[in-house]
């Protein structure tokens, strides 16, 4: 096989969910178009290359920089800030249409095993901008693993005292869930935290 | 989100194996080290771009072009045809080392139902190969599917008359596989076919 197209497969092979077999699937797939599909993917590539980088500010990925189009949109509120562990994460908030606050993306959780402390999550880029800018709300929407609950608890230790209003996302059922497949511990959270109509 | 991370998204959303989900998380893998996998990525996308094209004999993805290094290949025995349905299945074959002749690909098999008929599928460019060359023996190694075996009845029709010997892959028990949970189409097949020690 030529030495660029095995470059090519080994190269895709790498992305996240991908192994040797449909890594080659997909070059195949790519070179069966040549013309149309390589090139698209080609021009795609470049224009995220010379145009995407971080925010300065929240640290989303945008084509607007250094600051991004949320945070530079005045019809959002900037009063309330929500951090997330990653950009999906922000994402996926952004796909629900219902919130429209300010973000502040740590770029992963604490982890001891990992070696992430709070240096690497930029805790004290966030608690000083909390400080300037005086929001009315944190929302912490980290996950509801080990990881993220211990963030979350570290975090929320910093910003009480500076945040009037320091939230957490609501736990429990999730929408379409049958209770005979839920784990132990989501039932016992819903259990406790329910609520009258 | 920035319309070019949603090209790119999408992009990759269509290609084989992959959906909006998965492209999704390979965009943020690529740009989290954006200067490193992404620009990788554009390289290898350009350099295969730029020199890989199909092969005028037998149809191979090669760099060296217009004839593959298969073809070219002194080393290789010229007396020997292999007929394969796609590249990905002469890849396949070139994997086991254990095949030192030449190849022809079809580009797909004969199929009534998806309107793919001798015309698309070359078989008189192979027709007119084998007789300029005069093949000691033609191999057609096509799938073990109804449309793979139509096409292989119709190529054998056609070649018959014209080289020495026309043979096809063996049918039987694949290696490791357990009788239990073979199809009845493969056991019937493997018992008539049974051999001598």
């Amino acid at each position: 096989m030529a030495p660029e197209i095995d470059h090519l497969i080994k190269i895709f092979s790498f992305l996240p969910g991908l192994g040797e077999r449909s890594a080659r699937r997909i070059v195949l797939h790519l070179l069966s178009q040549k013309q149309t599909k390589m090139e698209s993917l080609l021009i795609a590539v470049q224009q995220v290359l010379s145009k995407v980088d971080k925010c300065r500010l929240c640290g989303n990925l945008d084509a607007s920089v250094p600051i991004c189009s949320i945070c530079k949109n005045h019809n959002r509120d900037h009063q309330c800030l929500c951090v997330v562990e990653n950009i999906s994460d922000l994402w996926a908030i952004e796909r629900t249409k219902s919130y429209n606050g300010m973000y502040f993306v740590l770029g992963g959780a604490l982890s001891a095993i990992d070696g992430v402390g709070p240096g690497e999550l930029r805790i004290n880029v966030l608690t000083q901008q909390c400080k300037d800018n005086g929001y009315a709300e944190v929302i912490l929407a980290l996950s509801s693993t080990l990881n993220g609950q211990t963030t979350t608890h570290y975090i929320r230790e910093h910003l009480t005292p500076i945040v009037p209003k320091v939230t957490e996302l609501a736990r429990g059922v999730p929408i379409g869930g049958e209770l005979d497949y839920l784990d132990d511990g989501t039932l016992i959270t819903a259990l406790i935290a329910r609520s009258g109509f």
